[in-house]
């Protein structure tokens, strides 16, 4: 038996038992250590994405652990090695695929979304999608390398280099990391934030923030960079209002990296676009080069896991710890999801 | 004397005459033989740049002519010169000049918007400005060199590669002449355009040409790139409805450029720019790189500068040539700036 937190519809989290399944050929079964919760898995528990997630459906992406046992013909890994998951499986047979864009595969199978994910402590996945840790790396850190690697493949697209001037909208957690990365590129990283608390945590892990409403931020930013503006704007508010601030921050030839999620169009000064010849990028997750630099980093402790990680709590607990990260001010809560027997 | 027509307010275009500018210190007097009427001369004639333009103002920046006269210290200009201008006058020290992006400086002098344009006989500007013309350029084709290197620099901006599928939505001049560009990179282009004249235009000039009240774009699009989708969309209408069929028609890491003027903000599918990891480029006339492209391309005569000049007009009559353009049916209208006694 194996124990696993899913999501049952009706914005229920329960813990329950589970057959573990064993590994197939080309699969591996990992004891899994920690599974982070991200807003995507709020926003399934919040029912907002029934359309695609399957009850009872056992979610989490951001995950380390442990190899337990090899599937027929996994040579390239043992057991007991550490290690997480980038949990993209892509068909490689569509035109995304084809261009090279797996990351983007038109029938992409995101695990822990459209299959089953990290929420419990035993859990079977393709080999494919392992990737090594370091024997050193506390596997309670590795649990941040998934929203790292996002942060990493947003400040790769941005072009962002050593020098320039980048302001982030919204200070949550995956704001932080992009700053956190973005000051690893040798650029100046300024973030805009209305929440006391979330600024009080950036400010603590070494980020300049301004609050817009208190401060002008196009005023603020204009005098910061001699009336340059900034160049390059990570968007991670989701909002109407996110979109509008940077489009006015951006220096000419400025770069607008679009990471939060919008589910409504958004209005775009595209006069604006013209007038200084401005760029938008979008971003969505990771490709393995994101994930290999998103290990260093965190091996490195250039990013502040164990700052971020504000609350670890026990599988059994997971409805709770969804209801703690909803409450707010969390940065990053991980569900321990160790056998408490293995551990006596 | 010199004759010249000039925007006096109240949608009115005057000719009259006025007195020669000799050239001074680093300037040139040209003899100009052709002014073409751009969208933009349109804008003003209807008075939407009154804030910007001073009456009474001789406007005009599509142009051709030759060297008439010599100011003190220019050099490397002989009178008898054909030549055309690259009419941006910039400061060369603001933060955009000072990043190399003097194309948009913030100080950005639009010679013949914000100063005296060559819808007149004699014309007199900085000498910096000049472009040089092959001797064997017939002088009216020459007058499509400045709207060819728009083209040049939105192409250019956009990547497009051969083999690459790009689509332009609105087949106005520049519209046409971005397809035209567009396909001397060996990409394919489609036009998509409403109006059945301006179809039939690209349909002569060998572009695939699609009407979007007939035929689902996106759709066709999709068919025709065994469900990728564009690589690169123009989008040159300025309409709501152009945005939004570029966002829908693009592929996995697709580049919307938006060179149409939009007046107010557009809402825009930034769902789809993150799943996609599509990217908008915005694009402001040209650079020097782009008019030396554009020169050869009209010179190569891979621009098909006759057909798309539709109408000569004698400067006297420049009212009406103004008016012949507002009224539909004209691809591109020249007004023939020659001194009419100089021919006798
Ligand atoms: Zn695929
Ligand atoms: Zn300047």
């Amino acid at each position: 038996m194996t124990r696993s937190a899913r999501y049952v519809g009706d914005r229920r989290i329960v813990v329950g038992d589970a057959d573990p399944v064993p590994p197939g050929p080309g699969q591996v079964r990992i004891d899994v250590a920690y599974t982070g919760i991200c807003g995507t898995d709020l926003h399934i528990m919040h029912g907002a994405m029934d359309r695609r997630v399957h009850t009872p459906a056992v979610i989490g992406h951001e995950m380390s652990g442990r190899i337990a046992a090899l599937g027929a013909g996994v040579t390239d890994h043992a057991v007991g090695d550490p290690v997480t998951v980038m949990p993209l499986d892509w068909c490689g047979n569509c035109p995304a695929c084809h261009a090279g864009h797996t990351h983007i595969c038109h029938r992409l199978n995101f695990v822990g979304i459209d299959s089953a994910g990290s929420m419990q402590h035993s859990w079977t996945v393709p080999a494919r999608i392992l990737v090594p840790l370091p024997a050193d790396l506390p596997l309670r850190r590795a649990a941040l390398i998934e929203p790292t690697a996002v942060a990493v493949h947003d400040v790769r697209r941005s072009r962002l280099t050593a020098g320039e001037r980048s302001v982030v909208i919204g200070a949550g957690p995956v704001g932080l990391l992009i700053a956190k990365v973005a000051q690893t590129t040798g650029a100046t990283v300024t973030v805009v934030e209305i929440d006391p608390d979330r600024r009080a945590v950036a400010a603590e892990l070494g980020i300049a923030t301004v609050d817009p409403t208190d401060v002008d931020v196009a005023a603020h930013v204009a005098e910061q960079t001699g009336g340059a503006g900034a160049d390059v704007v990570f968007e991670v508010s989701g909002s109407a209002a996110g979109v509008r601030t940077a489009t006015d921050l951006l220096a000419v030839r400025g770069r607008l990296v679009v990471v939060g999620i919008h589910p409504a169009p958004r209005e775009v000064d595209l006069h604006r676009v013209f007038w200084r010849e401005l760029e938008m990028i979008g971003v969505r997750v990771y490709q393995r080069e994101d994930y290999d630099e998103a290990v260093r980093l965190v091996h490195e402790e250039r990013i502040p896991a164990d700052r971020l990680i504000s609350r670890v709590v026990p599988l059994e607990d997971a409805a709770e710890a969804f209801r703690a990260l909803e409450a707010g001010g969390d940065v990053k809560v991980l569900i321990d999801c160790g056998d408490p027997g293995a551990d006596a």
